[in-house]
């Protein structure tokens, strides 16, 4: 199936009023699709109102926990696609507050796969993994055979979250997808803070006329604009094949991040500093990491459209207009 | 350090009640150590009373869940030594009751590693760890480079509470091992039901004098006597280049199971029945497996010491004298 697949198609988006989620909700507005969106606004993820500026008429926004069984059984009744990008993201976060995550990333992601077999066994799940469940690469680029060593409580979470969605397709048939995502940006990104990805923070401080800061500089990474992303959640969804896999995805090329903090100082005019790693990110980064996406393109035709410079220019325009929302 | 340096050294045993966890409080006590167990007598699991028959006195007992840091803050200064074998094994009992698994081999074990760091960063801590994280063996026999695939929701959860161990010891300095065990049997395992291992039940049914199941039977496997179980315990403690390192525990020799049935019908004199997987299990099993072990024999010089029709004798007789208290 192609786009045109999700027209009139019911589809839930958990996690749907935050970046990828809110982004994949505009985009299956545009297609037709009848979203629902299931958002806990929980104050340190991504959840936030503005992001569904323009479709809030469009979608029915549910705030609730999917920790919650009992709401979520009326939510996933009858539909045909699950988004399934609810979770919690900050690693620094996850240290100080180890039974939260564990709550958000695997509690909530068992009720949901729960409710699922119960009610909707015939649903796809598309799951929003994460390249932090490798750790520090063993090789570059890395692909789906390189062992998981997550460096932090929310990487070991995060591992199991997936994990638990490939046993529900083993054991009850369930179909679902896991894809590895690399640092993911655009528009409808948190950038009040780094909990998201330090990319947010550093535009937010440009945009605001402040030097933005650089930890360290040599480290390699890849980067997927948000609207690629997006489009590899679709074609996950729409591909049997891919039905109890996991894929990496990737960005390209691949920068340094002193070669991206040049782009962004280019873009925006503001300088950066480069900084020493403080001592709690240290003993959590994993160094240089790119990503081999091959298997998910040679499956599903997929390609990232946007060049990074051009994806960095959209989110600055929109960022110039809607600043104010994200602070 | 020898056997000897556990004289009067403070030891938690985590699950100190149950199958390992007592065998190595007997073989502690022996040592000269000063025991404290912990267990919560979960009925599902392995903790029994009579598994300390003979060391009652000699043991400080207290039941109490390690999910509640409040009590084990107070377990758990001034230790040296924590063997971390309380958790949930039954694979079904996983599946039919996620969440109490997660809470049991997830919560609790982030718990007990917060209190580790926050009020006994020094100690070392072997974690019991399974086979049954590879899920189903892409090649054999299987090293602790292969990748982790569990295939049910404890082994998910047994993979992240190994991994919790890991993160602390790389991001706190927590003297963590882990030990990824085979099947382990001998005096003191649960013989009731399955729940810990199907040569429990075969045993109690053999000598009360009905035929047992045997589910397949050309499945591979290997076994370890719980007296090698606890040497190697007691080597990864004793070894500080093991800290944050994971290892199987392998056995010798590796056999069919149809094999071990014929062995324990010969011990015994009882017959077995071969019966197709039932369909609930079959999903969940992980066909042939055994470990490759050498990487723990090359640090420690440990190596398996009791042959297996002698465990199998061994743990018969244990049980001829003492089944009335495991029914």
């Amino acid at each position: 199936m192609g786009d045109s697949g999700f027209k009139n198609c019911q589809v839930l988006i958990t996690g749907g009023l935050g970046f990828i989620g809110s982004n994949l909700a505009h985009r299956l507005v545009l297609l037709g699709a009848q979203v629902t969106i299931v958002d806990n606004l929980f104050p340190t993820q991504g959840g936030c109102q503005a992001n569904i500026r323009g479709i809030e008429d469009k979608v029915r926004v549910n705030i609730s926990d999917i920790r919650n069984q009992q709401s979520l059984e009326h939510l996933v009744r009858g539909v045909e696609f699950i988004f399934n990008l609810a979770g919690q993201t900050s690693h620094l976060d996850s240290m100080r507050d180890p039974m939260t995550d564990l709550d958000l990333n695997c509690a909530a992601q068992l009720a949901l796969l729960e409710v699922c077999r119960r009610h909707n066994p015939d649903c796809k799940i598309v799951y929003a993994s994460t390249r932090q469940i490798y750790g520090r690469p063993a090789y570059l680029p890395v692909d789906e055979k390189h062992l998981l060593h997550p460096v932090d409580v929310n990487g070991v979470n995060k591992m199991a979250g997936e994990a638990y969605h490939l046993v529900y397709h083993e054991v009850y048939g369930l179909r679902a997808t896991a894809l590895r995502l690399t640092n993911t940006f655009g528009p409808r990104m948190r950038v009040k803070d780094a909990r998201q990805t330090f990319l947010g923070i550093w535009m937010r401080l440009a945009l605001q006329g402040l030097p933005f800061e650089v930890w360290g500089g040599a480290q390699l990474r890849d980067f997927t604009f948000v609207d690629d992303a997006v489009d590899a959640f679709l074609l996950a969804a729409a591909t049997p094949e891919a039905d109890g896999q996991v894929f990496n995805i990737a960005g390209e090329p691949v920068v340094s991040l002193t070669e991206l903090a040049e782009m962004l100082a280019g873009a925006t005019g503001q300088n950066y500093v480069v900084r020493e790693f403080p001592p709690e990110r240290l003993r959590i980064d994993i160094g240089d990491y790119h990503a081999d996406d091959s298997a998910f393109r040679a499956l599903t035709g997929w390609a990232p459209k946007v060049p990074l410079a051009e994806g960095l220019e959209r989110t600055l325009a929109y960022y110039r207009d809607n600043l104010g929302d994200y602070l």
